[in-house]
C-alpha cells in the first residue's frame, strides 16, 4: 500500500491523549476541586504518571487493577494512571456487599485493588470469602488504601486483616512514584482500558470490556452534543463506578473543564456547590433529581447561572421535571446501559416542542430518543425475525444498538458475549417501541412485561400514571399471578408524607380514568420500594412480593 | 481473540453515518439554504443517495469523480454522494485555470467531472489540452454540468467539445437516480474518500488523500470545540473546496445544522445572509474578514446575534480583530493545511486574558495555537536533529505534527510521502517558535525567512508592524538580494484608498520606531499584492519582483 499508517498519521485513539492534551493546554486551569483541594491540569497529570510507574510495578499489561471507593480524586485519577500503565481497572460498585465484591474481586482476578478507608471493613470480609474459596489466588492482591482527605485519620492501618502487614496508603504510594513516567499507549486501539461489572444479579457475573477507541470516542461524542467547553464545571453527582461516570471522567479530560467531586450526593451539598463553584454541568439517575427537586427549602439555593443536566435509567417524571426547569435546570433524557459506554440515545430536544404543555413536553421528554454519532445503528426489532417492527409507537420489540460505542464484550464469557451479539446487534434486552418520528421509547425491561388474558401491559405505561397522581410518590408495578387471567398488575405504591384520604380504591378509581381497563392494577400495595445500591428499584423482589401475597390480599374488580 | 470485532460492536468510521443519522433524526430540519432554494435532511440525503446510485453506474471502488464549481448545493451533496458510492471525489480550486485544471484531471485518473456551467469554457479548454497530452486518457471523462438555478438558462448544453454529444444536466442525471440506494460502506476506515490537490507550484502535483476515519474525526472534533449544536446555522464564506469546507460539509451533517450557501462571498451577501438566516457561525481566509470588516456602511446590518467566526491561512490583523468584535463577532484563530484535515491548530482563549490591552490580546491571537484532540503530536522541532526547540518563543524550528487528522499520504507519490512524514511527524515546512506556554507561533514559511547580514529575518514580524500602519491596507516583505548584506527585507505595501502624506520615508521612520534596526525593510515598493486564486500573497512573485528591481530603486539607509 502507497499510504501505509505510520506514527506521523496514525496512532490508536485512546482517553489518555485528553489529559495530556489538558496538562499541556491548560496546566494551571483547576482539574478537580473536592472540599478545599485543588488540583490544576498539571498535577492531575503528574499524579497520574506517579500512579502509572507505581502500577507498573506491582502488574503486566492486561492485568487487572480494582478500585471500591466513592468518589474522589484518587477514583479520578486511577482511570487515566491504570490505563497508562497498560493495566485495566475494574471500578466496583461501592454499594455492594461482601459476598458480591468477592465474586467481582475472583472473576476479574484483581491484582491490586485500591479502598477507601471507608470501605476497608467489607474489603477483609470479601478477601477473606474470596482468600477461603476454591477460587482463591495464588498470590494475595496487593490493598492500597485511600485515605479519605475530608475524613482522615480515622482508620487504624495496622488492623487488617491478620498476616497483611502495614497497609500501604494511596498518598505515600504516589509519593514515590515518578512524576515524569513514560505513558505507556496501547498498541492497538481495540486493547482493553477498563472492565465494569453490570450491575445485577450475582449468579453470573458480567464484565464489559471496553476499548481504548470507545473510551476515546464516546465522551468526545457526549461532550459534543451536550455543548460542553473548556469553562464547563461538572458536578459529580454521578457515581464514577458506573460506566466510568457515563465516561465523563474521559470527557472533562477532552474538554479540560473542572471536576466538582463530593462524597456524598446530598441537596445541601449539591446546592453549595452548584453556588460556590458555578457549576454547570451534572448527571444522574432520578433519585438524583428527586433529592434536588425536593430538597427541604432552607438547602435550596438560587442557581447562578443555567445549569444542564442528564438523567437515565428511567424518564424524569412530569412533576420533577416542571420542578427543576422552574428552578433554571435544562433537563435532557438520555438511554444507555454499562454495554454502551453509558449514554447512547439522547432525547434531542426540538425547538417547535416548547410551544407545547408541560405535560406533552414531558411525555415527548419520557422517550429515550435517537442514537449519537457513536452508533451506526439504532432500532427496535423483533428478536426472532430481526425484522424492524413498523414504526408505529405500538408493536413492541427489542431495542437493538450497533456501532463504535458498542462494548468489546464480556470477560471470559464468550457465551453471553455471543449471544449479546446475536444478528450483528447489541441486544439491550430492553423492550421498546419506536415512533413515527424515530424516536425509541423504552416500554418495558424483558421481564417487566405483564401478560393478562392474552395482551401485553407495559407495568412503565401503568407506572407513569401512578407516577402522576398527586398523593402518590413512588410506584412500580409487576405482574401478580392470577387464576383467571393468568397474570395481573400489581401496583406497589408509596404515598407522599402526609397524603390524606387516598387508599386502594381510589387509586384503582384513579386508574380506571387514565387507562385502558385492562391495564389497570387489580392489587394496590402500599409500601417503600426496595432498591439496588445504584437506586433502580428491584422489581424480581417485588414480583416475589406479589407472588407471595396471601389471598385474602383480594384482587380488586 | 475471546472480543473480536464484530457488526454489533464495530462500524468503519466514516462521515457517511452524521448524514446517515441527520436524515433520519432531523428530517424535516433545514440542511441547506441557496437562494430561495431550500433542503431538508431528508432530502438532502435523498439526493445524495440518488446522486451515489448514478455514479457507481459510471465508476468503481476507488475511483475519481471531479468537482470544479463555486460553492452549491450539489458540490455538498457531491461530499457525500460520491463517497456513498465508494469513489474518491477530487475537489478543484475553481479558481485554477485550465492548465492546472488539465494537469489535475490527469494526476487523478479523473472519470467524471462536475463542471458548474459558469467553468464550461475554462473546462473545454483544460480538456482539449489533457486529451491532447501524452497522458491522455483511454476513454473521455463524462461531464455532468451543474447548471446554476440563480443563473439557470445561460449555458446552451449543444456546444460544447466537438464530438462530445449533449452533455447532462446535474438535476437530470439525479432525477433518474435511486432516492433508496443503499449506502456502499467502506470496507476499512482506512479507505480514501477524498483527495484535495495543495495549492502551490504546477510542476509535481501534490494530491492529499483522506480516509474515512479523519473525515469523521476531524469535523467532529471541530464543532465541539467550536460548540457547534443542531440550531447553528453556518455560512458558506470559505470554498467548500478548501479542505473539504475545513471539513465542515461534513461537520455541518454530524450536528444537522442549517447550511446558507452563497455562490459570490461579497459584502453585502454576507451581512444579508447573517441577518436573514440568523447566522451562528462562519469561516473564511483573512481576505473574507477584510471584506466584512471594512464593507461599506450601506451594506453593514448590525448583527441578530453573535456570530462566531474562525480564521486561518494568516494571523488576523489587529484592525480587523478589533474592528469585527466590536461588531459582535468573535474571532477563533486557527491554522492547518490541506495535509491536516484543515483546523489542527486552534489559539485556544484564555479568561485571564481577557483584561488586557487591546493590541496585547491581538498578538496573543496572532498565535497559532495549541494542537485540537485529534493529534498525538504537535511541537517545533530542529528538522535537522528532529529535537525539540527550548520553549523561550525565540528559537525557529519546523512545526511538526502527527495523529489522527493527519492525510493518509500524496497520491501516486511515494516519494513525497515519505519525505513529509520522515522521523514519524508530518513536516508542515512552516518555521515558528515554541512559546513557554506551549502555544505555537508561526514565523515565516520555510522560504520567507530572510537572511541579512548573518541574522535571521522573520517577514511575518516586519508585516505584521507594517499592518499596524494606520494607512497601510495590506503589506508584504520578501527578500531582496543585496551586495553589502546578503538579503535585504524589501517590501511591497498597497496603501488604504484616501491614504494622505505617506511615502518610502515615513513608512521606513515608523518601522524604524517598532522594528530592531536590522529589520527594517530597506526597499518600499507601493503596488497591489499578487494573490493566488485562494487569496494568499504570492511570494515567490514578490521575490521575482524584488530581485528584478532596477538599481535605481535605491535601498533606503
Amino acid at each position: 500500500m502507497a499510504t501505509p499508517k505510520c506514527a506521523a498519521n496514525y496512532a490508536p485513539l485512546t482517553p489518555i491523549l485528553f489529559l495530556e492534551r489538558s496538562a499541556s493546554v491548560y496546566p494551571e486551569r483547576t482539574s478537580i476541586i473536592y472540599g478545599d483541594l485543588r488540583f490544576t491540569w498539571k498535577q492531575t497529570m503528574e499524579r497520574c504518571r506517579c500512579l502509572a510507574s507505581k502500577v507498573a510495578q506491582l502488574v503486566s499489561a492486561g492485568q487487572t487493577v480494582s478500585v471500591l471507593s466513592p468518589n474522589s480524586p484518587a477514583v479520578y485519577e486511577l482511570n487515566f494512571g491504570v490505563p497508562m500503565a497498560r493495566a485495566v481497572l475494574n471500578s466496583i460498585n461501592s454499594r455492594l456487599d461482601a459476598r458480591m465484591i468477592s465474586v467481582l474481586l475472583s472473576h476479574s482476578e484483581t491484582k491490586v485493588l485500591f479502598a477507601d478507608s471507608q470501605h476497608l471493613q467489607v474489603v477483609q470480609e470479601a478477601l477473606r470469602m474470596w482468600l477461603s474459596s476454591s477460587d482463591a489466588p495464588a498470590e494475595k492482591p496487593q490493598i492500597i488504601v485511600i485515605e479519605d482527605r475530608l475524613d482522615a485519620g480515622s482508620y487504624n492501618f495496622q488492623t487488617f486483616l491478620p498476616g497483611w502487614g502495614e497497609l500501604v496508603e494511596y498518598e505515600e504510594f504516589l509519593a514515590s512514584g515518578d512524576p515524569s513516567f513514560p505513558i505507556q499507549w496501547p498498541l492497538d486501539d481495540w486493547e482493553t482500558i477498563v472492565l465494569n461489572y453490570t450491575s445485577g444479579t450475582t449468579s453470573r457475573p458480567k464484565g464489559v470490556l471496553y476499548h481504548h477507541r470507545g473510551a476515546y470516542l464516546a465522551p468526545l461524542i457526549t461532550v459534543q452534543f451536550w455543548g460542553m467547553q473548556d469553562e464547563s464545571v461538572y458536578l459529580w453527582t454521578l457515581p464514577m463506578f458506573h460506566c466510568n461516570g457515563w465516561t465523563f471522567i474521559w470527557g472533562m479530560a477532552a474538554i479540560a473543564g473542572t471536576n466538582v467531586i463530593i462524597r456524598n450526593v446530598e441537596a445541601k451539598a449539591i446546592y453549595d456547590s452548584i453556588v460556590k463553584h458555578k457549576v454547570t454541568h451534572l448527571c444522574g439517575a432520578p433519585v438524583v433529581f428527586n433529592t434536588i427537586a425536593n430538597a427541604p427549602p432552607q438547602d435550596k439555593k438560587k442557581l447562578p447561572g443555567r445549569v444542564f443536566t442528564i438523567t437515565g435509567g428511567a424518564p424524569p417524571p412530569p412533576s420533577v421535571l416542571s420542578n427543576m426547569e422552574s428552578m433554571g435546570f435544562t433537563v435532557l433524557h438520555s438511554y444507555g446501559l454499562t454495554e454502551t459506554y453509558g449514554p447512547a440515545l439522547v432525547c434531542v430536544w426540538k425547538p417547535e416542542w416548547n410551544g407545547l404543555s408541560a405535560e406533552e413536553r414531558a411525555r415527548i421528554k419520557a422517550r429515550q430518543g435517537v442514537a449519537t454519532v457513536g452508533l451506526q445503528g439504532l432500532d427496535v426489532l423483533d428478536p426472532d425475525t430481526m425484522k424492524a417492527v413498523p414504526r408505529d409507537a405500538k408493536t413492541i420489540g427489542e431495542i437493538m444498538i450497533r456501532g463504535h460505542t458498542v462494548m468489546k464484550g464480556y470477560f471470559k464469557d464468550e457465551d453471553a458475549t455471543r449471544k449479546a451479539f446475536e444478528g450483528g446487534w447489541y441486544h439491550t434486552g430492553d423492550l421498546g417501541v419506536m415512533h413515527p418520528d424515530g424516536y425509541v421509547e423504552v416500554k418495558d425491561r424483558s421481564k417487566d412485561i405483564i401478560i393478562s388474558g392474552g395482551e401485553n401491559i407495559s407495568s412503565i405505561e401503568v407506572e407513569s400514571v401512578l407516577f402522576k397522581h398527586p398523593q402518590i410518590m413512588e410506584a412500580a408495578v409487576v405482574a401478580r399471578p392470577d387464576k383467571h387471567w393468568g397474570e395481573s398488575p400489581c401496583a406497589f405504591v408509596t404515598l407522599r408524607e402526609g397524603a390524606m384520604g387516598v387508599n386502594a380504591d381510589t387509586i384503582v378509581a384513579y386508574c380506571r380514568e387514565h387507562l385502558p381497563k385492562f391495564y389497570v392494577p387489580k392489587t394496590i400495595v402500599f409500601c417503600e420500594l426496595p432498591k439496588t445500591t445504584t437506586g433502580k428499584v428491584q422489581k424480581f423482589k417485588l414480583r416475589e412480593m406479589a407472588k407471595a401475597l396471601p389471598q385474602s390480599v383480594a384482587s380488586k374488580l
